[in-house]
């Protein structure tokens, strides 16, 4: 399937379906890499904000306007994927590359993969930026520079496909990432979605904060992201959320029973380890 | 006692006991208001330092030198605060004021409190500003405005006395704040001393962090505070940490037996709730 069908040069036609936060963000730094890029909205006035602010050069809300794409890029909210997969699936051109952002992969690229026709190839895809904002307004190029972007690639994915993701993302100076989908959610389990439940049960726990310094503030910022993303995350990441739930609170038992020397030792050691996470921050 | 011991006009002699992070920079912040700043130190090549970096004015490691001050403000390490103030008791000037820097208040008050001659005016403190650096080389004047700083004043202490700190405060730009020592204690374990358990605590709970977004990295950095510090005040702030503890695994426990509608809701009060904690930041 390689040679005949994966054979694109930049700039691809790209087709991002679904422009909020995410779809505006990449579409913005697509275009200033002088892309050409298509928005396909279901709401016509989202489109128009697109094209104003500059995050797509024309776009509508019929979906054959997917036909013509060499990239399509879905970017709708989590728990409307695989049914927007589905929705546009007899529509793809042949040899046409698909990839979502959505920040669950397991269940999802096992879905899409499951609808999509042998003729186009589909990697899934998460660009790990955001803010506490969602939707076309709170878009911004420059959030995609420097973002982690990892590819979820399967034993059914097209080897050429997952290298020309890498490289679209490298393009954008994303820094791409391979992991299997499943120890993708593993990790975005302990490193965002246990600390994001955590930011929320601090919040919850507290109701004085007169007294707070500079890191509960830090601690608890999470907590503004948009309940509605984070309700389909939690229910899509389950089963791995609550292993790193086991595991940190097995954690925190441990390292509140320790005292005196252990106490310091352990407390030294995992400030050698955050330091090696985090090598480049002073802090 | 307040009228004849109270009377004190701007600026103050002021003695610091203990010149590293916390006392160098209150001393670079009250040089900048013209303030005279003497600092006591046991180790002579932190007064030099301390000169040197403008945090003081002169010093020394003679420990009579506290008996000319009209304000001693007590900024060793926590482990060292209620010693210190035992050693320097008999020194103090009839009517001097006397405050400290320890990040616990209760088991500390209470002591000095006990130690200290009735001639002398204690109130307890905690300017509430640090780095992960610590010592006179980490000081920064810049540190102070912004910050809170905490007065404890208890049934013992001199309603004058207590005005006095708090204006000494406001005059360096921190916003002072009265709670009783316990009171101070138990709002810092959920608001602090918690707060770095669990930063240190999801250090140890992942290994690989190449997926990592920018919330986790924010939500470890203070576990990059001195572990000598934190094994005192861990020490000496067990019982409102412990509590501190329970309260906070029961709402995580409670946030995530929740799903659907119930979760997304209970997520949504909890922002509200943390956008009436912090309501000046966007996010």
């Amino acid at each position: 399937m390689e040679a005949q069908q994966g054979a694109m040069s930049l700039p691809y036609r790209t087709v991002i379906v679904g422009i909020g936060l995410l779809g505006g963000s990449l579409g913005m730094a697509m275009r200033r890499r002088k892309a050409q890029v298509v928005g396909f909205d279901i709401r016509s006035e989202v489109v128009g904000r697109a094209i104003a602010r500059g995050a797509i050069d024309s776009g509508g809300t019929d979906p054959a306007i997917v036909s013509s794409a060499d990239l399509v890029i879905l970017a709708t909210p989590l728990d409307q994927l695989a049914q927007v997969a589905a929705d546009l699936a007899g529509l793809f051109r042949p040899g046409c590359l698909i990839t979502d952002v959505g920040s669950v992969k397991a269940p999802i690229v096992s879905k899409i993969e499951g609808l999509l026709p042998r003729t186009v190839r589909y990697v899934g895809g998460h660009p790990m930026f955001g803010t506490s904002a969602q939707g076309i307004e709170a878009a911004d190029g420059s959030l995609v520079a420097g973002a982690t972007f990892v590819l979820t690639p399967t034993g059914r994915s097209d080897a050429a496909a997952v290298e020309e993701l890498r490289q679209w993302a490298a393009s954008l100076e994303m820094r791409p990432h391979c992991l299997s989908p499943q120890e993708h959610d593993n990790q975005v389990a302990s490193l965002s979605h246990l600390p994001y439940l955590i930011a929320s049960s601090l919040v919850a726990s507290v109701d004085d904060v007169q007294a707070a310094g500079p890191a509960f503030q830090e601690m608890t910022r999470v907590a503004m992201s948009p309940p509605a993303l984070w309700r389909s995350i939690l229910k899509e990441n389950r089963a791995a959320i609550s292993a790193s739930l086991q595991r940190f609170e097995a954690e925190l038992d441990r390292l509140w029973a320790l005292e005196g020397d252990s106490l310091e030792q352990a407390l030294d050691h995992l400030q050698v380890k955050r330091l090696g996470m985090f090598p480049q921050s002073k802090r």
